[in-house]
């Protein structure tokens, strides 16, 4: 193997940089191998803007957040955008993206992405393309791994606003509500509301009901406690209801963020016990800034592993943390399904033994 | 003088603690002097809560955020709420705050706190009391002082803010809006602003354009610049435009946020030039967590000089910064108007010539 | 069960307080066992220094470092130190310590620390005590259990440490040498020296040669680094060696830290390559500070599995993690032998992957 | 004017890089000037080391400490370090550094640096270079401008630190000694100290009795209090002695810091009063990290500034901070004196205040 190339798609996350680092590093160390580094995810694939990647290039780019390569969420190559007549329509551009892999003599690749993007690596496995996965979600919500990379750097983020906001809440007779990311699987809310003490947290693996929420605030006034901290994750909902806060913009995999949820919840607690109620949505801050040590560590593994997994011609797997070990599973296993907060997970165990109520 | 008391009023604020600390270790180190400390600002002076702030008391919280004595926003003594039958009425209980004074032998008061808090003061001293003040405002709106304690912790919590959200930008092809504090004034907004490298800066005192900012943001995007951060004042508006966004609750000081001006201003950005935009409102993030060395610094000497202030017979007066010295002002002048940002003000040409817009 | 007492010994870790607010909450919340805490490890416990804790003694402890009960070193109640006339002789008082618990009513012991603290509580058990463990180091070198609360922070630490020494590292043309903790274990150096990006890390568990850490800084040099960073644990020791660098001081289970080994491999280089060289030792920083999430959560996972352990009769075992579970081992074979970095670990593979030298 | 060059020489500070960044922009934004930067300080300006700043080059700079143009100690034009046969001596290269910008078209030069660098900067005006200089110094000596940017992010690494130390240190019965910067003058012990609420600041400035620092310390363990922090600026100095702790290198302006007076400090602490004592010496992390907020406003104001004196033709200036202003002095009459902190200084007395002991 002669050359490889890599790509970061989907949502970005902290220690992609920190991937792309161990992989250019690992190739270019270990097994002589050149890496070219594809601009903007998928998009860059299929336009064939790609660059070398030297070790200069890769250099001081361990604490960075975000990635250098550019990421992109809609760039299918099975279903690409294309301008024409200012109208968009959408086709099937796989062919010329495998096509400019056999000109530039690129051997394998590389994608590091979620779900998504590791569907669309599945699809052009399927047509011949050499394909290593690097799994990448802040939600944590991939199943076949136990950790990914940036779910603790957003738990880290998460758990210092919360340690911010409960600062200025204790000054005060107040709720404070905190949104968090999780919009299906609520590892980040319950991690973070763990670690930063929230008095409830609200899952969307457990429906919650606001009377069970007002009645805590109430009572914890009534044993002197002046404030509740109450932790929501984006896609938490109602027991009885069907309510989807999230909207949906055309074309957009991701809704655009309205302060949905916790700011409904805020209000419904405001009318129902007078208490002044304020909201924070943490937003875009969770997945900002420099990744954990943590998230560098496992980003760097991931990422040498990768290149060893290419190497050995393990196309279509994925390297995965198993307890201590890095392994490798099959992509196809990987994405089947989502991978939700148990309701018995020994931390929401924990949680409730110390007090910490889930709205049930 | 053998007892004086101190209460912290209005919105919590980085550095209150500190200023306690500094107040009751001077009472007692340099004069012998006792302190009670004020539960929950003038309502405990009306209800006649108190405790002896004791050495120990005051150890260890000058790290900590927030204010040990509580407060409160709506305990006007002389229009002071009242639940008589389910309503609320209010009545001047000025009468009976002054009186509690007199019975628990309190021959002078430290009131710390923005606006609000020093006219009551003012209104106290009117009526006998011996009041020292200390200014607070986390927006550093209060003319008399060159800048109050809070307000480099706000800054230095909304560039940490921003900074995050830097790295996360550009890997995108977006434009990130982040709303800052700063009803009336834009300090927070240009200060975090320019140290966090925004490219557009909104503020209440520079009315805006919105095709200014398209303008910029598609401009940037011409220079092959994939990312557009823009800081927006809670208060910021539009030029031709009398949009009042914040919602005043009623009899509530403080507007709910609603994410108001940043959430607009993102739409409208996204409906004029196609390019996703993501909103994050700042909210209670920026006077949360511990306060950094300079507020310390400041708090302290606030503290201490209060003391002396009160030692002198001072009474009406407030501590104050003037360039490197702590001085002192008449109340009754540092409350008669908002400080703003001057339009010719160094920083702002300083961000200008670095490329800054102020979208107008 | 009605009530139990908790110590903690051995040297402070970030983490031991959120131990204690779970083990007071869940001996509350689940059992309704009140909780005793032990003044300053076993020193409290033949001195009979206890106090209730409530659970307002254990509220907003969550984030704080240190351990509200104090620790100690040097009280093993089996050789407790006694002064008489001036000079100090040792006793063994474990009589009067079990006497201690039998008339105040406690009916278990919760004893958090490390090695000698977990060595002295199976003595105790031996004489008739019902104890559970709470496994507390740093250093990350207690087998028996995957990974030990305090460690993430160290290293978290001690990775921020190194990053702030990088961007001033970049400006000269200098050797860094920043000195770990780690007697035995290398597991901060080896884990912050990769999140840090270290150029080179030198650990207890692999013997450095000092000409080959040498070469490898000239060798950067000709590829235009223009510096190194090397990582160093405090136990590191040459290949050729049995230089001991830590002074023991008489009746002291630690070391006074003299800058050693750093100092040394410094002033070493500096000879030999004639590069500017600085030298810093991180010391006590890296146990100081709020501890990170994941040791909030590993700590409280602890402490209220710890009081499930007691209530199971569970006596003489300690709580452990393995993999994301935490379960339970006996004492005895927890303290049996250290957890030394293996030499075929992957992450000292993944680190010479990415151009990591490790001197040897 | 078309052409200008910058270079940064002596010890790296944060900031640096902002200031780098303001004066590329302001030259290009402002008066369509070009940019060269200089390598390594002066050793750039005799080698003809230059490079052009474009927009792209100074982009994401800002948060970065350090200086991306590199810096030197030991590179005065008027005494060149120059390796024949082996051997080193001196020359006089100041006129080929005079021919090296007179070649390139540098029209006028802005030389940002301390004490030494501003003196060249003085001697090269003499010999005909237009040149305004940029005050840096990370201990805020500089007399002529009342604050150094830099000086606030040590300030914040320094007080973090003592932070860190402070909840370690409430666990034990110890005395905790920090040394930091300040070789001459006490500004960074003393500001950061007062900040962490360190008990004892020692400060070249006050010379310090060793008896009443242990007075000190076993009067607070009377009064309960079972640690002590001490703050000590790597200058600081018995009142009887003439002690100087740091060794000096030959050829180096700067003394190899051997963890001097705070690890002397410390052991006659211990010897004294029997109490353990840990000792952490900050160095190089003071310097280290991404500037403060602060510190970047002050250095964009700096750097903005620079370019209009240039422009405006006021060479043989530098740029200095005046209260809220940024104006201008001559070079000649910054470098005169160091600025030490006055013995009456307000935070001194603040201190005082507080129950903080200078040791004398």
């Amino acid at each position: 193997m002669k050359k490889i190339a890599v790509l970061t798609a989907g949502g970005d996350c902290p220690g992609l940089n920190a991937v792309l680092r161990a992989v250019v590093k690992t190739a270019i160390n270990d097994y002589g191998i050149s890496v070219l580094g594809i601009k903007d995810g998928y998009w860059g694939l299929v336009e064939n803007e790609m660059q070398h990647l030297s070790f200069e290039k890769v250099s001081g780019i361990l604490t960075l957040g975000g990635t250098i390569l550019g990421t992109s969420n809609k760039a299918d190559p099975f279903r690409f955008p294309v301008k024409k007549k200012g109208k968009i329509t959408y086709e099937d551009l796989s062919d010329k993206a495998i096509e400019n892999c056999r000109k530039r003599g690129i051997e394998a690749l590389i994608c590091i992405g979620g779900d998504g993007t590791l569907t669309v690596a599945n699809k052009l496995i399927q047509k011949g393309l050499k394909i290593v996965g690097v799994p990448k979600t802040i939600d944590n919500d991939l199943s076949g791994t136990d950790v990914t990379f940036g779910f603790d750097t957003a738990v880290a983020n998460a758990t210092e606003a919360i340690d911010k906001i409960h600062t200025t809440a204790m000054s005060h007779h107040r709720v404070l509500v905190i949104e968090t990311m999780g919009r299906y699987a609520g590892w980040i809310a319950l991690t973070s509301g763990v670690a930063g003490g929230g008095d409830i947290i609200l899952i969307p693996e457990i429906p919650y009901d606001i009377k069970k929420i007002c009645e805590r605030v109430k009572e914890r006034g009534r044993r002197g406690k002046r404030f509740s901290i109450i932790i929501v994750a984006e896609g938490a909902r109602p027991k009885d209801g069907d309510i989807v806060v999230s909207r949906i913009v055309e074309g957009s995999p991701e809704p655009i963020r309205l302060g949905g949820i916790g700011q409904k919840i805020g209000q419904e607690i405001e009318k129902r016990t007078g208490i002044e109620t304020r909201v924070a949505v943490l937003g875009h801050l969770q997945r900002g800034g420099t990744p954990t040590a943590f998230d560098r560590i496992l980003a760097t593994r991931y990422g040498t592993h990768s290149v060893h997994l290419l190497k050995q011609g393990k196309f279509g797997h994925m390297v995965a943390l198993k307890g201590q070990r890095i392994t490798s599973i099959p992509i196809s296993q990987a994405i089947k399904k989502l991978k939700l907060v148990p309701l018995n997970h020994p931390l929401i165990q924990a949680a409730r033994s110390v007090g910490t109520s889930f709205g049930d």
